[in-house]
């Protein structure tokens, strides 16, 4: 079953808190912008954008239930939680919300984590999410001034940031991150 | 053919320029030190100090040629040519000057980019890299206060500042750093 745009964003906003639901518009509205700038689909990137967050605020343990019971990357379970949720929010776009193009799963599933080979509509959620009018962090406004560059010289710039303060805090980097950041060097390097 | 300590250190002088050389002898020096500090073995661990670089000066040719001649990681022609003599560096220990002692080529062969399950003798020798005497760049005094904490506080300060490196150079971060330094930060925060 197929959700009018209109019917998808009542049906998300009910599964978290305004605060972050505001983030999700933030988030709309960003990918849209880039989509329209670098050459993808606004209206799927719009799609990927209102789902990206679904299960962000779902209990662990539902979040670990989908996971286990639906052969989900188990390598996932060994990294922070704060992964599962784009991975279970793929797989819900799918089975809840009847979204079957997989690019706009793709955007969905790896907005968090990055991947090598990453296509259009996953730079542009993945940026969008560093980048929407609410974020308000030490570096957003060098990563929103690589973003008007290329959304790989915004996505460097996003990548480069997480990975700095998961260093600062001593806490695991995902390998995902870094391979998707050096994905995204080689790319540019190529360009010069 | 094992060389006696004299004859190695002759040997392997001879294959790259003073200045590098005076570099193999701090790391010795530091390694020695480590050993005596964290228990590991001073003798062996002065011999993958001795032998760490020896190939760090040989033109990349010679380099590349052992490395497709003898069926070496294949991957590592992918990465940056920094990391290249260390596999190269074992490989020569091994054949050339006759060392067997399976933890000793290991800590040549890991001493620049680490792994994941690094033994004490990789610890020592990588982490004696970092902070032998003559180094001097930004941040190596944070590094050796970590030194003194533990190999593995040590080796995560030593492994964030290459990391922060080439992230600000934007230059390729090699993975298996990063795997490394994550299941050194699991390791600390399992000892909590």
């Amino acid at each position: 079953m197929a959700y009018s745009r209109e019917a998808l964003i009542e049906a998300v906003s009910a599964q978290m808190p305004d605060k972050r639901w505001k983030h999700t518009l933030g988030v709309m509205e960003s990918s849209v912008k880039l989509a329209e700038t670098y050459g993808a689909d606004p209206v799927r990137a719009e799609t990927a954008a209102i789902l990206h967050d679904v299960a962000k605020y779902w209990p662990v343990e539902r979040m670990r239930d989908i996971i286990e019971q639906n052969g989900l990357s188990k390598e996932l379970l060994s990294h922070d939680k704060q992964l599962w949720h784009a991975e279970v929010g793929a797989f819900v776009a799918e089975h809840d919300y009847g979204i079957t193009d997989s690019e706009v799963l793709d955007a969905i599933r790896y907005h968090t984590s990055g991947r090598e080979g990453m296509g259009i509509l996953e730079k542009v959620v993945c940026l969008a999410d560093y980048i929407e009018p609410g974020r308000d962090f030490p570096g957003v406004n060098h990563i929103r001034k690589q973003a008007k560059v290329s959304l790989e010289d915004g996505l460097v710039a996003g990548f480069d940031s997480t990975i700095s303060l998961l260093l600062e805090k001593r806490r695991i980097v995902f390998p995902l991150t870094v391979l998707a950041r050096n994905d995204l060097v080689r790319i540019l390097e190529e360009k010069e």
